[in-house]
């Protein structure tokens, strides 16, 4: 059938507000699209960990595993921490358990929406940043050990999560290459000249490299990197890199055009994905209407495209252009959230982007 | 006796440049003081292992640590590799080897130097980080296990470095907060909401900022401080942060302030430091005369400064001050580096600073 089941986990502060409004705009859009998008609401976060003990429980796990994707809002509050002293992540299970490798993070400047850096090319950013997102540094969480005097993380990298990840970031950049009318580039972040973990990451790239000669490909080490998407970011298109580097990068690149409230992103494995804003639960403005949904929204726009990739047809892929192009619009007709200085809450937001579904 | 020895090991690519400039700086300088700096030149880096298979030396390395102070340029080469795959990097070794676990690299706008950001406070921005450079996740260089299918690193963080650390840039911000006439801040960058091992680096520092009441405190995850060393950088003060985290964002941080030329740095520890600009050795560029060598002659700079604290005397702060005012001065009349798109080479450049030192 032409219905897809939602599991959306709204989670904890803003991610709650986030998530309504962007179910707001779901719903004029599905219809109009006559897709049939079944939503099933499921509790997990900060919260449920403080009132039942445990982050995300096991059926909430299997429901949301059985869906055809996830949308997820944000999780996470400073203070609620589990016995070693972190944060309550359960996001970052789902990536993990459900080997959702590709972190999909782009970046682009919305009309109207102001960019940080002075120079006029700014604007012109396009570029996505593929973190990986089941192991690199992040392979430690729940196994760093702590004694008094020392505390140790493990990084690791494995040939073939890598393997995937490669596949999919040449693969990204050959679809975008259409879109942007041009040759697509893959820019491997990794840190090889100090460390044999990302030397064997580069060999791995260079090998897949090799299958895709009709892309572009070189390697960055990360500081670099990170010196670069201030000095240049509208020269990059596929950035591939380490968990941990990719949280970094996103950040600043989210910097870049407007900040969190303008970073989708989506955690895509070869079965399962997740959709979700970049940013966190912003315990500063949660439950004030005010956090920017746009994030959230363009990541279900990510969702209705990985949907229609996964076989549900073409109107799903027309619904994605149409909500991103819906967004667009907004801003470039006035919108301005508060993130950005302006005046619109979240409500607001919804229901500026929903109005230019149907013109 | 009021000489001090100083090794110079210029290494790579324009890092022999440079470091010629600000020798030729140095020169006159200490003329005007009356203080003796004995130079002597010692080869290390990755010609050095090209062509006698060691990157320094024992002797080099004996000498270095014998000398008051260590002037370096910059280090490896792309095309010059060890057999696991990784650049030639010596200066980590002396990081390692004589402890330096402070690698301060300060940031701020010189006057007419270009800033990155549209904002226009980007101009006030006046921050230091201090990387911790002997563990953290280079702790594992030289100790990455490969296989055919996978590749870790150990990232360690110990007790005694991480106090040395917090004393460190406690002791950093009282000294800055009298320069800048208003309250220290140390923001501590970790990722201690996932990982053990930043739990507990926090937690120490918790314990060392209770013995400093007169700075204010906190911390910050890294991803959070990549996008808001992009969105307000200018309220930033002191930012002590892991060895990896502080690679990257020194990297970032000089995107900022017009790029890796203006970006000095001094590795510390309780007996020995290395000063050396951020940047690489620019192979690209490199024996074309077009290198800037302000980071270089601001690092000496620092040199002076850190001398004159280990009790070389007033003659030393007041020079060091001396050749901070003449950078500043030799920009704001109009020196312009190839790097920010002006025309003055290597040279042009030590001279144009050199000619405001005499008054
Ligand atoms: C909230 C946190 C655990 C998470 C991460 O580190 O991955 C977030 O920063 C992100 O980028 O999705
Ligand atoms: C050249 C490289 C080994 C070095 C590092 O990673 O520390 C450099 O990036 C730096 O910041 O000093």
């Amino acid at each position: 059938s032409n219905t897809h089941r939602i599991a959306v986990l709204p989670g904890d502060g803003i991610g709650t507000e986030v998530t309504a409004a962007t179910l707001a705009v779901l719903e004029p859009l599905s219809k109009r699209h006559g897709i049939g998008l079944a939503f099933e609401e499921l509790r997990a976060g900060a919260f449920c960990y403080r009132d039942t003990g445990t982050a995300m429980s096991e059926e909430t796990f299997e429901r949301a595993s059985k869906a055809d994707a996830i949308l997820l809002g944000a999780m996470g509050w400073p203070e609620i921490r589990a016995k070693d002293g972190t944060e309550i992540a359960p996001q970052l299970d789902l990536r993990f358990r459900l080997n959702l490798y590709a972190g999909v993070r782009p970046f682009r400047a919305l009309p109207g929406v102001p960019v940080a850096l002075a120079d006029p090319r700014a604007r012109d950013i396009d570029l996505v940043i593929v973190r990986e997102s089941t192991e690199g540094l992040f392979f430690s969480r729940d196994r760093g050990i702590v004694t008094h005097d020392m505390a140790e993380e493990t990084l690791r990298i494995t040939r073939g999560v890598t393997e995937k990840l490669a596949r999919f970031s040449f693969g990204l950049a050959q679809q975008r290459a259409g879109r942007r009318g041009r040759q697509g580039t893959v820019t491997l972040v990794d840190k090889a000249n100090v460390f044999r973990a990302f030397a064997f990451m580069r060999g791995i790239f260079a090998e897949i490299a090799a299958d895709h000669p009709d892309v572009a490909h070189g390697a960055h080490y990360v500081d670099a990197m990170a010196l670069d998407l201030v000095r240049k970011p509208w020269t990059f298109d596929v950035l591939p890199t380490e968990n941990m580097f990719g949280d970094i990068l996103s950040d600043l690149g989210a910097g870049l055009v407007g900040g969190m409230g303008f970073a989708p992103s989506a955690d895509i494995g070869d079965e399962h994905a997740v959709f979700q804003p970049a940013h966190g639960t912003a315990p500063d403005i949660a439950g004030k209407g005010l956090a920017n949904p746009t994030a959230t929204i363009l990541s279900a726009a990510m969702m209705l495209d990985w949907l229609a990739g996964k076989g549900a047809g073409q109107a799903y892929s027309d619904a994605a252009a149409e909500l991103d192009a819906a967004v667009d619009a907004a801003f470039a007709r006035g919108l301005r959230t508060a993130d950005i200085g302006g005046r619109d809450g979240t409500a607001a937001a919804a229901m500026a982007i929903a109005a230019q579904l149907r013109r």
